[in-house]
């Protein structure tokens, strides 16, 4: 009896642990050895900011060293970079890892509790462990947003138009500056600032003075951020704060912070679609964070990433498209019009399109190609082919044979709807009744810009990504006729007036 | 002691065993045999078509065979059919078993691999199992929904005149031919294609050549898709692809693809209602897949099949309403104005309307109502009663009282902003500032269907489900107010012009 | 062996025991002694309307007594009253506690089986328990939601000017009577609306005949809806329905409810913000309802209520900033213009406000600021300073301050906007383009309106959440420039016309 009690003490125990370790699991990662210095930025920052520090500490970046994540082979590979510098390999990367990383190249860099410490970790530093992904980011259109507006005379006059305040005086308009702050916060926003060094402040806090940097065009987590350190892009635009998740990435709310209607509304597209219906119905159906991503096992239906840039496998593991942080690699024509839809361009700096007139456009006004900067017949079949792939790993080849013929015709139209529009606006200006100076500030010409740059891009998008509504009455085709008709409309009126 | 070694092994091998047994509870379904064919259609598509197979495998199709299903009975009851196919009683419902019934009906049947293959499974296919649902559903107007648009010159014309692709000479518009690509990606793409084959083609792929056939209004999920074999509907608007989740169907999502504003804000008004709210704020609190749907017990707020279709009891399981895949059952009036709100038509079937004009419509165009066409008062009280009952099931009787009292009054005042803006339009024709021959082309036409189409119809479903912003700002109320200025304006600049 | 027989059976008892206790785990609630009143209520209930009933049920308020509440100090403290009525003590605050208090105030209570009842449960009913809350809540701008617009003769215009049904005589548009009905799911269904009983009426039911008061102005949900006890408010508002949950409240799905585009875009730039994609991505690795909210551990990225009202801690349960029910505690400026932005009022009641020109606004027509109603630097100062904790506990200072500087100038930036708009329409009120007797009825005027009420609003909340959308293209920069010209061109147009 004596021995019974005892089984059952052993026993208990036994399920207590197991109890206990059951409920843990999920919150239980192998402990990793944290750098001395990562340790003191921890035990410091806790207090002071203590949402970053958590965020880090549930991350990956500190639950696996780069030494062990080398050693993962093949598809489950997450570090692409041959190697790793022999001081990083043993410890999680933390906070020091990364913001120490080139001091002599960072601007931002100074010195804070005896560590040199920069603000801004960028691209080039996450390169030490990503270069693969780096580097295509760098060759991408993202990475050249910012200057693909700012050096394009022609797109450089629309955000100036749009963003300067006016003043009225008299019933007059007077556009007088447009503040950095405000493209920081619109086009910029999204296109990336340049993040510059203005000198230093003082800062008294519990610890004492401290002295910090003062950055312009900071905070910003544009795709085409220019860095203190030179580099372009923000890794953080899709792989948020201190947790740099996958997850994260992968969901279609990461993109739906810049891909939105009015102008670009593929993120609601994708929301109305099929595709969206069953990703918000069944989130939690999705392994979020497998690699390479498994279509079937992993999910039953894509968002953003699965298409246009993940890495997916078969339900064997199999590969059918690799990945890339060149978000265009999938991509072969540009459905974005500007004005009218093009082939994508060869190089991501898309500032140096010269179209047949010498404008910084892919087409002419009356949308001629400016084929010699647009990637060739062979490269778009070659894209294509990529996206059908991904297509053909849920569809039937007739099925996407017939989603891609109706996608090439409303191309056409749209471009056709835009034609119409451009050559009302021609008209108003051949008549005096707009000043095609400014293309982009009088009514007719802001009516002719939602033309383009709204009611075309909706259908595409629509098209593309199967949101019958932004093909409809949301920004489609109800609002491309009848913009046409008030356009006219507005020609006759002003017509008679004059 | 040797004993005591002993009972702890065997006691770690229970617990491994049972530790194991709990983290799998979730993926363990019972063997159900799978049919020779379709098994050979899973090994290869697991291999092409990874997407669609890995979804039906984790599907209730796959995990339960007709002849268990026929053995539930009263509420719990899913196959409504009497009886099933001797053949298809023992085995999942797979590949084969759905993509091969009724091969004389199906013009897209082909020979694949030696079988003989229907593209598109249909309503009429679905019936074997599910008759009920199949005849609640092609008695409904969403059966009916491409003839309701194609047969009726005056939606046809809408229609047309909205997808048609214009060009411009002159600063005269022309409009040129709709495209059916355009038509079917815009309001086809939820009121359905008519599917045809076109001829067969070849295609190349790792197992040879095979031959599939060429289809045109392909792919498509529309409630109204006209089926190769002659059957009008797509179960798969609603439970889509390869789990047929009851799941997908009863979230909002679903109605969403095409429920939505400008034109029948359905989705975004309960996204803001509160019923809305509580759903979004809780999705993993509710028993999505429980039949019948027990209120409280099951769900704490309603999603769009809870209030419109769905089976539901009390927490003892008594029934509260039935369900029913005609989704007007519980509908006494037509908020979605055409153009003025109206009884729900009697026939699925609405291009057999006729006003007192004589036109396809449900009222004339000052608002009498097309009676003999429109249910009646008795059958308006019956389908009102199931809908209250619904509501009673969470909210007090004054509180059901205060809401319908509220409905009632938007609806006559609605209907008045309407007349408003017809007897506007009215005026523009009479003074020639505008032509009657299509009544949806010009500016001042184009402003009169935004008074309907958009503003009237979301102010109505802001008021029926409550989102007040619908019925405000968003399409509403400023809308319809600033919609008849607008229109009041353009008349007096247009006759100052005359 | 037999012993060993006996061991593995009671282990097999002890696993099946383990097993079952945790899959109840969740589920599991400590047994919480109800009512004999509740009892009843729930008994007959949990068949008529088994939804609330069931709701309940799951409520944190069946599950715990005011007693065992009162025990929790610190800020872990839920309940703010210093005690609570001994009757209340020792059972779950259950349907008779709540909907039986203070029935001398309540006009809508009623004789039920012989209960007590009152229909409607208020703010002062909910202050027995959550006194503290109930306080700051009737010091808030929300409390007098439905006065500020009635009592203010200006608001009241506008909203009488939206609201009134329209008729059409030989194309003149006549503004009739608006209904309480449109304005109870217009604006007050926000604002709240004035409920009153208006008599009693009969209802046949199971049970025989019962009486229950008519009731004006209900269902509603308005955040100052006016209660039958005379107190203002409703704490279903935010705590939805008979669960009363702090998630929920947490949730940003329920600020959605009123704070939306297109005039107060909150939430649709939540959504789209860094903030509210994180928020979405990673809805379930949140802890909703702990109490106090400990950033970093709790949850990694903020919702509505973590910024502007809930009690925050950090990583080791220190507090952060407190928690209030005055909404605007950490609110400075009052981004939402009227016309213009400005400090926040020193009171709730803002129809008390009065303006150089005597209006009750809170600037003059130019934008000169009616101070002596509005909080002074210092307030404006210490109140910023909250907010600024709350950013700091996730951002470093620098980032804060770029933040704040950003916002800062956009503020100025739409009041010069706003001002050139004004500019234009005191143009056409001078030429006799336009009648000022009401200025919110005119094609001009409603275009000004949206100037202010929707444009500027749209950038400044885009500027405050960071949600880059609603500063440029989607009711943004774009449109505040468009509008303008429109403006300007509709003054020509008339101009000439005249």
């Amino acid at each position: 009896m004596k021995k019974f009690v005892l089984v059952l003490l052993s026993l208990f125990l036994l399920l207590v642990f197991l109890y206990g370790a059951i409920r843990q699991e999920k919150s239980e990662k192998a402990e990793v050895p944290i750098s001395e210095q990562t340790q003191e930025c921890v035990d410091c920052h806790q207090q002071y900011t203590p949402g970053i520090v958590e965020d880090w500490l549930d991350s990956e970046h500190a639950a696996e060293t780069p030494e062990l994540a080398l050693q993962k082979t093949g598809l489950e590979r997450e570090v692409s970079s041959d190697s790793v510098p022999e001081n990083l390999l043993k410890v999680a990367v933390g906070c020091y890892e990364c913001h120490s990383l080139n001091p002599t190249l960072h601007k931002d860099n100074f010195e804070h509790f005896d560590y040199k410490i920069n603000v801004v970790v960028s691209p080039n530093d996450c390169s030490t462990c990503h270069a693969l992904e780096a580097d295509e980011y760098a060759r991408s259109k993202k990475a050249q947003a910012l200057g693909n507006l700012q050096k394009n005379p022609v797109y450089h006059t629309l955000v100036e138009t749009i963003t300067k305040v006016k003043k009225v005086e008299d019933a007059k308009i007077i556009p007088l500056e447009s503040s950095h702050f405000t493209k920081a916060e619109t086009c910029y926003a999204c296109h990336g600032t340049r993040v510059e060094v203005k000198g230093q402040k003082t800062l008294s806090t519990d610890l004492g003075e401290i002295e910090v940097p003062i950055l312009s065009g900071w905070p910003n987590q544009g795709v085409g951020r220019v860095n203190p350190d030179g580099s372009k892009g923000a890794c953080t635009a899709c792989h948020p704060r201190h947790s740099f998740s996958i997850e994260i990435a992968r969901k279609p709310y990461t993109c739906s912070q810049c891909h939105l209607e009015p102008d670009l509304p593929a993120w609601n597209v994708y929301r109305e679609s099929k595709h969206g219906n069953i990703m918000q119905s069944k989130p939690n159906d999705v392994n979020w964070e497998s690699i390479p991503w498994k279509v079937g096992k992993d999910f039953k239906t894509p968002t953003c990433a699965t298409c246009h840039n993940s890495l997916l496998a078969n339900s064997e593991g199999e590969l059918i498209v690799s990945r890339s942080h060149d978000f265009g690699a999938r991509l072969w024509v540009r459905i974005f019009g500007l004005i009218y839809s093009h082939p994508q361009p060869k190089k991501g700096d898309t500032s140096l399109v010269k179209n047949k007139d010498g404008l910084p456009l892919p087409t002419t006004f009356t949308g001629e190609l400016a084929s010699e900067f647009l990637i060739d017949d062979q490269e778009q079949k070659s894209r294509q082919s990529k996206m059908m792939k991904v297509c053909q790993s849920c569809h039937s080849s007739s099925w996407v044979a017939g989603h891609f013929a109706k996608f090439e015709s409303t191309l056409a139209e749209t471009d056709r709807m835009v034609l119409a529009a451009t050559k009302l606006l021609l008209k108003a200006w051949e008549k005096g009744l707009a000043d095609n100076t400014n293309p982009f500030d009088e009514a007719i010409e802001q009516m002719w810009i939602r033309q383009w740059l709204i009611y075309a891009n909706s259908v595409r998008y629509g098209s593309a990504m199967v949101g019958p509504d932004y093909a409809a009455f949301k920004n489609g085709w109800w609002n491309l006729t009848e913009n046409l008709q008030k356009m006219k409309d507005l020609i006759e009126l002003k017509t008679e007036k004059q």
